[in-house]
């Protein structure tokens, strides 16, 4: 091989013969795509935070830049302007940005609700929308343009934190389309615009193409939304995190698998909560088909309330909405109870009519116990032993609720705000739950006070003597060692 | 010229021949450095957003790949990696963000205030402050590295907004070194590394490096940090924005140019607010030197408390530190008042060993005249006719302030927190303002109701009749006459 020949291989080039403006774009592209290219290899002497950033910059460029090629051009001030002094004598000053303090979006999930609706969940700024109008657009992108048509509609956004946000606020975008989308099964996505509509700049409307979901052919099954659900009962969990106590897991679990019944399911998202032995618990009844474990730790990243609570139990609805006739949403902590002569579906079979019923709270004591249990406590169960109700009066308690999820749209923590049909909170006497605040976290014996009398006053405030929850115990026991036999009887507080 | 060499001309190319690591190191900062040099031909045809966005990611990219080349290489996982079903049914769910809502750091102005100090003036993403940790390095690169030495030190942030802060909040970060720095007069540059600290993403700690002053050889005077000021008084004002009256302005000019003298000078922010009659009526005093106007528009792109008012009056306090005995911080519908047989000078004189002092309010109705100026009140000045003051009793009414500059580190708006010695609120008697709220961005007449009564109550507010502004309004016209003729006389409301 000629010398001249080699020397050419070796040579990175591009030639061109166009008008000197495109001659400009062109290269610009060239260098941006290279650069993405380059950067595929280059994973383990990359940090993430680099290789992440120049993602996101290509893509913003590569938009910027097919936007810039589509819209005519404008004459902006150039960036870091210097401060000057002008004719008048007036000083103009300026102000120079530098870099990034927060997400426009954070993506978690998108599902199609429908044949015509989908929801995206995600994060996003706080200020963004506090202050400044955010807003959403949602493209369908079809597998094959020439097949079915793509579509676009503002998205209508619901912020479900009830003010709680912190550097992020839980968005939840309804993407509802004025007819059938992708019903044919020929495929596409769901692209969403993000704009912050000069949130964080006056001057820009910086806008994101988030790839919020991807059908491929073939893969969407439209009897999902008219057949009955697969359930009966939904329990979608918020973010558990901390050093959780096993044993009150395992009687939580038993308690309601139990209440609910076979064709119910569970849903527990693992903020860091779910250690070795509380995961011991769990498998079980994994096992057996009745709980689905998400590891949301990742979500840690972004400051969020409580862990992003409110972002976790929206995806939960969605992505569960069509699986189950009724959702539930309560604590780990908590108890739902029906009283003897009804069942969980003679309740909710009362309410029917109804998109969503509140449920009243039972605050227990997490120390107080029973004198006939001194000494063998630690044999008892967490509800079977703390049988003291705290019947303070005038204190507002927070109330827990289920949802028919098909007519819901998105949800909080105490109560769903955006839903269609009714809502009601007089399920006194048909349905209430037990709290024992404090209980999950403690890994002791709770236990800390016998007493004999029906009803006392510790700390200010009056208890009687409740016990209700104690009396169901046995069968649960019954039950859980029918269910899964003697797996869990050593579990550790 | 043969083909073969013509060709050759027409490619860009790289030859290279060292290790596989190196290799791709290099490519990387190759294409990085070529975007850049194609992006400065590029002005008129990309957008402000995109030209900007690609700088700043270059500016991210290289320092990550110089970061990256310096520091040991870690394993993070991938970007926006997908939800993956674990072998032990666990579902792993992944968030995927997108773009950007706020600035890291946004660059204002940065100011030497001595041998060793400097303060750097600029606003930052509010939850980054409220929520995160953000903080700040300070480095001093000087201009002949071999002539003197490099230095870093940590930033002392300072939040001067009290809270009232949107998208933006306000910082100071006062950058003292623990020697003198840059002293020598070899010139050099201040540094300021700007770190999220995981604020918007708890993965990453991006860090912005912000040039915040440049000192070229020979720039730096330092006789200013030891000298008596040039002005005894220099008034800061606040963001000045919308429909300002030209008449209450040219008014509020003569009187206080009157008040503080010779010594004097005024600097004004113009937000908006100063329209081509506004600035009619300050061109004659800029002329003689009184006044100098600042023009911050620019400031509107970034969403903070009232036209970033915090961060311009910190601006204010570190450009103009050596050059006032005394800065005075109030806004033009208030009128600074010391009592018949003392001066401004014998007020701040028997006040300084005071850092600071604050002044009490006098609220002034902006509608309530007299009756004999009914029909001619249109020839008569602002605070001439209004004479009713409204002494309802149980209001906490604002307070303004003056201080000695050189004892301050920043300031806010109806006082400082972060001074150096004394301060005192006990100045009753000696030094007021009266307050003429409403009136200045009212382009009409703004006496409305025309009274005899010494006292009376409208809306429930009882007023007294307060003439001691009315009695220096004919030396005030005077004066204005002598000092720039009578040049603003048919000035407009």
């Amino acid at each position: 091989m000629a010398k001249e020949e080699r020397e050419k291989k070796m040579f990175v080039g591009v030639a061109w013969n166009c008008a000197a403006e495109l001659k400009f774009l062109i290269t610009a592209l060239l260098f941006v795509c290279s650069l993405a290219t380059v950067l595929q290899f280059l994973p383990s002497r990359f940090s993430f935070s680099s290789a992440a950033d120049i993602r996101l910059c290509v893509s913003n460029v590569s938009a910027a830049v097919a936007a810039e090629a589509a819209s005519p051009p404008q004459n902006p001030p150039p960036p870091h302007q210097q401060d000057e002094v002008l004719e008048s004598g007036v000083i103009k000053r300026s102000f120079k940005p530098y870099g990034a303090a927060a997400y426009n979006f954070v993506l978690m999930s998108a599902y199609r609700g429908g044949l015509n609706t989908f929801a995206v969940m995600g994060l996003s700024s706080k200020p963004l929308h506090v202050f400044g109008k955010a807003s959403y657009q949602c493209q369908w992108v079809p597998h094959n343009a020439t097949a079915s048509p793509a579509a676009a509609v503002a998205g209508i956004k619901i912020l479900p934190d009830w003010g709680y946000g912190r550097v992020y606020t839980v968005v939840v975008v309804n993407c509802t389309f004025p007819s059938p989308i992708g019903h044919d099964g020929s495929g596409g996505k769901l692209l969403l615009l993000a704009s912050t509509n000069g949130g964080g700049d006056r001057n820009l409307n910086l806008t994101d193409t988030v790839e919020a979901l991807i059908e491929p052919p073939g893969s969407v099954n439209l009897s999902l939304y008219s057949s009955p659900p697969k359930y009966d009962y939904l329990y979608c969990g918020s973010s558990l995190y901390g050093n959780l106590s096993p044993e009150r897991v395992r009687e939580w679990l038993a308690y309601h698998v139990r209440l609910f019944g076979e064709r119910s399911h569970f849903v527990i998202h693992d903020a860091g909560g779910i250690h070795a032995p509380v995961m011991e618990v769990l498998r079980p009844w994994i096992e057996k088909g009745y709980v689905t474990l998400h590891d949301i730790r990742d979500q840690e990243r972004f400051d969020g309330y409580y862990h992003n609570q409110f972002l976790i139990v929206n995806d939960c609805l969605h992505r569960y909405r069509f699986d189950a006739k009724w959702m539930f949403f309560f604590d780990v902590d908590e108890f739902i109870f029906v009283p003897r002569k009804s069942t969980i579906k003679s309740v909710t079979d009362s309410l029917s009519d109804h998109t969503q019923f509140t449920i009243e709270q039972m605050t227990m004591s997490n120390k107080l116990c029973l004198s006939e249990d001194a000494g063998k406590s630690f044999r008892k169960w967490g509800f079977e032993k703390l049988v003291y109700r705290d019947v303070k009066r005038g204190i507002r308690r927070d109330r827990k609720y289920a949802v028919q999820p098909r007519n819901v749209f998105a949800t909080g923590v105490h109560m769903s705000q955006n839903f269609a049909g009714k809502s009601t909170y007089k399920t006194e006497g048909r349905i209430k739950y037990y709290h024992y605040h404090g209980t999950i976290s403690e890994r002791r014996e709770p236990c800390r006070q016998f007493l004999n009398a029906t009803t006392t006053t510790v700390d200010g405030i009056p208890y009687v003597m409740d016990t209700t929850m104690r009396g169901v115990a046995p069968s649960v026991k019954r039950f859980e060692l029918k269910m899964i036999g003697p797996r869990l009887q050593k579990t550790h507080q």
